[in-house]
């Protein structure tokens, strides 16, 4: 029998934040709109989930776009997909008890009705709420499975990171130095680039605008870049491939350099740079890799708990916060992995 | 003690190819000049090899550009480096006896002094002596490892081949089928994309020059492309990635479609469908593989005996021919495998 949780704040309606008209290039606020929905109650195997912190994430860009992409564009009209953490407060099913704290697909609104299958993680009382949406989130995950998955990183290699202190560059940084690599950490900001070095531990940070990049690579690496982890393509990309070392692993985990896709951007031809250092370029989906979650998130959770990663978030309270959050990810205003506080 | 075979034609001095200038983009007749040197005694430990088929490579031209390759540049006034079919004259070594028919880097020359460590294979009687510079040369053992081992096909794939008919695409598009794939050979000429369908077993073949490469490549392709073997790059090779099947594998053989690399040439950006299609792009060098050249040599043996291989070679005939080889290979004018018969 559905149960509630009475002692929990709960909004008399549903806030919704609806994709309002597909955008073009990085997502605006105007791109979006609030609406209120009445609550429904959860069928039969669902539950209903209150959410608490709303995740903003580079890849909702992607799932909005009309070009064809990885997942199925968000419809416009319907509430922006998006990842949260929130707690059930009714249940349908035996799977889900109210209380229960999740992660998972639960959209930019105050509740979600889900089933099982939207649930990627349920969070335990070891760590803080917001963990569980940044460093066992996607991003933290992200940046473990794709860099040992496809970096390889090796202990005494050198392992170059792009939006080095963002939300999935912080722990790549952080993770390579687990593994005994040196690591370079990219980025477009003093005051980042300063973060990168004094708090996720980079041996060396680059603000990629102020310096010439190439001079500032060949200083850093004089011996080559083993693993190339690139959140962001580009020019950026072009010049870090050549000063990739032979055998070296390029992780795409991104592309936020480049704001839109049509007309496609030129750039250097690079087939060359693959041939003559027999380099490897591979790009990294979480969902092909959902299988070696758990596993991620318990060994981050772990070098946590011992204190050899650290995570950040940057946290805006009100759901208003959301329409503008991606632009505000891609303009490079969040400190941390941001997050929209609705709880 | 050194042995003489007396009854092999030898000229009385030694023709050599030298390297004359330093080529801009493709190497031409006018690069190279041939001079007669005296012949040398082989040393202690060495051997006096004559040539009997000289071979012509695409990638002598990356061996004579002053741009950083794989390997270091052929010195301007040394015989151009080149791989070669000849046959141990005298002897100062145990390991190498008169009479040995060995495939191996002794240049454009008449005769090489050679050490062991130059030798890639001994030729055998079970096979024609043009077998051991194309089907298990540097070749036939290119496509089988560079396919194998980096394209990984499985039964039931799409393996898009570009240079369909050339020295080493002709084997990939037969090694291919030998796994179980459908096989697209791209070509620029409508003789040889007959030939690729006739005589190399490809599905489809396609004359990228007369046609839409793009709509050609989506009939041919409608699940996309598994396996992309790709020996030109540029254009061909942009097309090719936006019809890549996700998880699928592009090996990097060759870049024979871009003349020069000095002023960088551009094309579209491609990091975005390395991402959204989550493909694995890998640079092919033979020489990181030799340790496995023997084992894949003995296989493409094994199946031209049983019928399952053909290979083709084109023969001019004189040493005369060996300083515009290389840019007769990249205008296409051979049918096979280009060797010099110099014996």
């Amino acid at each position: 029998m559905p149960t509630e949780i009475p002692d929990y704040r709960l909004p008399p309606e549903n806030r919704q934040v609806l994709l309002a008209r597909r955008p073009s290039g990085v997502p605006q606020g105007a791109d979006f709109s609030i609406v209120s929905a009445p609550l429904v109650k959860p069928g039969p195997g669902k539950a209903l989930v209150r959410n608490i912190y709303l995740s903003v994430d580079p890849a909702q860009r992607g799932w909005v776009a009309a070009e064809a992409n990885y997942s199925t564009p968000v419809a416009v009209g319907t509430p922006m997909r998006a990842l949260a953490v929130g707690v059930v407060v009714e249940s349908a099913t035996a799977s889900l008890h109210p209380g229960d704290f999740l992660y998972g697909w639960f959209g930019w609104q105050d509740y979600a009705v889900i089933e099982l299958s939207q649930v990627i993680l349920r969070a335990t009382q070891e760590l803080p709420l917001t963990a569980f949406a940044s460093l066992l989130g996607i991003n933290g995950v992200t940046a473990y499975l794709a860099l040992t998955e496809l970096g390889k990183p090796q202990h005494g290699e050198t392992l170059l990171v792009s939006t080095a202190a963002g939300s999935v560059g912080s722990f790549v940084g952080q993770i390579g130095r687990q593994f005994g690599c040196r690591t370079i950490g990219l980025t477009g900001q003093d005051t980042k680039a300063a973060l990168c070095k004094e708090r996720y531990g980079y041996d060396v940070a680059i603000n990629y605008k102020s310096a010439g990049l190439s001079e500032a690579l060949a200083t850093a690496a004089p011996d080559g870049i083993n693993v190339y982890f690139d959140n962001t393509g580009g020019a950026i990309l072009d010049t870090a491939l050549r000063h990739m070392a032979v055998q070296g692993r390029i992780v795409q985990c991104g592309t936020a350099a480049t704001d839109s896709w049509s007309p496609p951007p030129t750039g250097l031809r690079n087939e060359r740079e693959i041939l003559t250092r027999r380099l490897t370029w591979r790009g990294f989906v979480i969902f092909d890799h959902m299988a070696a979650y758990e596993a991620a998130a318990d060994e981050l959770a772990r070098l946590y708990r011992s204190g050899s990663l650290v995570y950040d978030v940057d946290i805006d309270v009100g759901i208003e916060h959301a329409p503008g959050g991606i632009a505000a990810l891609y303009a490079g205003e969040n400190r941390g992995k941001k997050l929209i506080y609705i709880g």
